[in-house]
């Protein structure tokens, strides 16, 4: 098990957000690697492999590999939100359930790869391209199912609370990647910015809140407390998709892992795209008549621009701040003190900059 | 919520065994559907639409359907169990976690429906035939959580032990339907009994061997008592796996509401035709040979003779009485009084004489 770690509220004043955020992701990675380890060494032969090559600790061969686990948001968050309600006591005691927050946010990674039919991830094949739809899809019903057993064996009073939250999410999540493939086969003109931002914060939103009240709940928060921490999640995660899909238009693929342009050669309609779509200028019916017709590479950077002429990045980036700006205020109303705030607050900033 | 209902250990002594499993099993139903139906109906909208198809509730256009929800056979496993051990009071406490077996049981038919292209369960076109891949691997993924949310919201101090049990099982059971897929891709000859009888017990043995575990619990049983529950379910589960697969090859499509050949025309390396192979008859040359083909409709009668010749069909019969045996054994040990071991025993007599 990881030895207990400096309390993440308890030190730095005025450090950087990006510095700050970058170092509470690296002890939320040298908190929770073991467990998560420990859990995903625990499944069978056949599935472990998959699930380690997933996670970036092995080629596909069984060789070690010095993968990219991804960025440990969300376990930072449930950490970091303990933390800042209960302080290291509490960020030492939620490490199983920022865990399965973890393993949660993997087994949807794994699935959604096999249905968007996505072939890279974190720079490396999906997991799905390598050993096969079928054991990519039990690969990752077997890390939910891991992820529920973790908290179920969690002695800790909250354990019970955060595992009904957790199933909850999942099944928020699932009707967010539900709404989203729905979505890509209706026509561009159907789809209203009402139906995507709410797919959006399902998709996205849910889980990044969840994470935040589960650590509200084993810092033994209020019911206010815990919801506060929720919204404060849920509308990052919905300023951190907007910036996502700003980055997947604008972007740096070497930094995403994820092909230019991979959006809309699948006529994803993301949040910036229905924004230019539904704004009612010239370059929206451009952009419509683009979507409707089959993809062609040759088209691709006249349908970057004509989403941009449309409004659709600058509407994105207001967005963002406003959802940013409300994520502020739940924050205040869950932590009021500034300086126990901070390391959620440099999260919060840490994903909605990652362009920088 | 169900009302209380007779508790299966005080009557109808002499009862014949279907009789008393039919009785168990109409009103396992009548007391775990509407629990079901309030969980499945927990879910939004367009994943509500697809389990209420799956479980034969509803037509694919959303109108109410007579359907054939399946036999619910492991719900009535941890009804029967809870009251065979702790009476009446139990097994009403028991129906929430009989409900999460049921949950559990069909996110896995669900799942193994797509991975292994079958077009028909229950006598209707499968989900994903009807509602595409991905929604089934979500209305799957969906349903999983439900099961944990069931009992991570459930009071009973057994709740958390049945959640551990509960999450253990699915990572079994993707182990199982993973050494399945393994299975077909194997040549005839590489495949062992040995491999294929773990297979066999991981896939279906291990919910059953659950479900009673979790009536166990429910009823304050000691380790030893739903330890014995375990190995009672398991042992019945690969009795009932080895009948189907008899049932598979000899049976009556009408009753399976599978098509006969199915397995066959898949190539699936069932318990019979992997005992026949490893017979060393000439039968099994012939098989083998048959096997390594494509496919051929013609060839179906002959294949099924070829098993039965090569003693496939005589070897599932002992090892199905064998493993009955065995499973009598740990329910005398887990249940010594004959009187109130009666339901399981009808279940595990039903579930393997279903072709009378």
């Amino acid at each position: 098990m990881a030895t207990p770690h400096t309390d993440s509220t308890d030190g730095t004043p005025g450090l950087p957000d990006a510095q700050e955020a970058a170092e509470i992701l690296a002890r939320t990675r040298a908190a929770v690697d073991p467990e998560l380890r420990t859990a995903v060494d625990s499944l069978p032969a056949a599935l472990r492999r998959i699930a380690r090559y997933h996670f970036g600790w092995e080629q596909a061969d069984g060789s070690p590999a010095a993968g990219n686990p991804g960025k440990a948001v969300r376990p930072a968050l449930v950490l970091t939100a303990a933390a800042a309600l209960g302080g290291a006591p509490a960020r030492l005691a939620a490490v199983p359930a920022a865990a399965a927050v973890e393993l949660v946010h993997n087994f949807t990674l794994l699935h959604d790869d096999v249905m968007d039919r996505d072939t890279t991830r974190r720079h490396r094949p999906t997991a799905w391209t390598v050993f096969g739809v079928p054991d990519a899809i039990l690969a990752g019903d077997a890390l939910q199912a891991v992820a529920h057993r973790l908290l179920a064996e969690d002695p800790h009073p909250a354990a019970t609370a955060a595992a009904a939250r957790l199933a909850s999410c999942v099944v928020e999540l699932c009707a967010g990647q539900q709404a989203d493939t729905a979505l890509e086969g209706c026509a561009p003109a159907e789809v209203t910015l009402d139906e995507v931002l709410a797919m959006a914060e399902a998709k996205t939103g849910a889980l990044l809140g969840c994470a935040c009240a589960i650590g509200g709940l084993y810092a033994g928060g209020s019911a206010d407390e815990v919801e506060a921490l929720d919204a404060f999640g849920r509308e990052s995660g919905l300023a951190f998709q907007l910036i996502d899909d700003v980055i997947g238009l604008w972007g740096d693929p070497g930094r995403t892992g994820k092909p230019a342009g991979a959006d809309l050669a699948a006529r994803k309609k993301t949040l910036p795209v229905v924004a230019a779509l539904s704004s009612g200028t010239p370059a929206a019916g451009e952009l419509a008549e683009l979507y409707e017709a089959p993809y062609d590479k040759g088209d691709l950077e006249r349908t970057v621009q004509a989403v941009e002429r449309a409004g659709g990045r600058d509407w994105a980036q207001v967005q963002a701040a406003d959802r940013m700006s409300r994520a502020m205020h739940e924050l205040a109303r869950a932590i009021p003190s500034p300086e126990s705030a901070g390391g959620l607050l440099a999260l919060a900033e840490y994903v909605t900059r990652r362009t920088s």
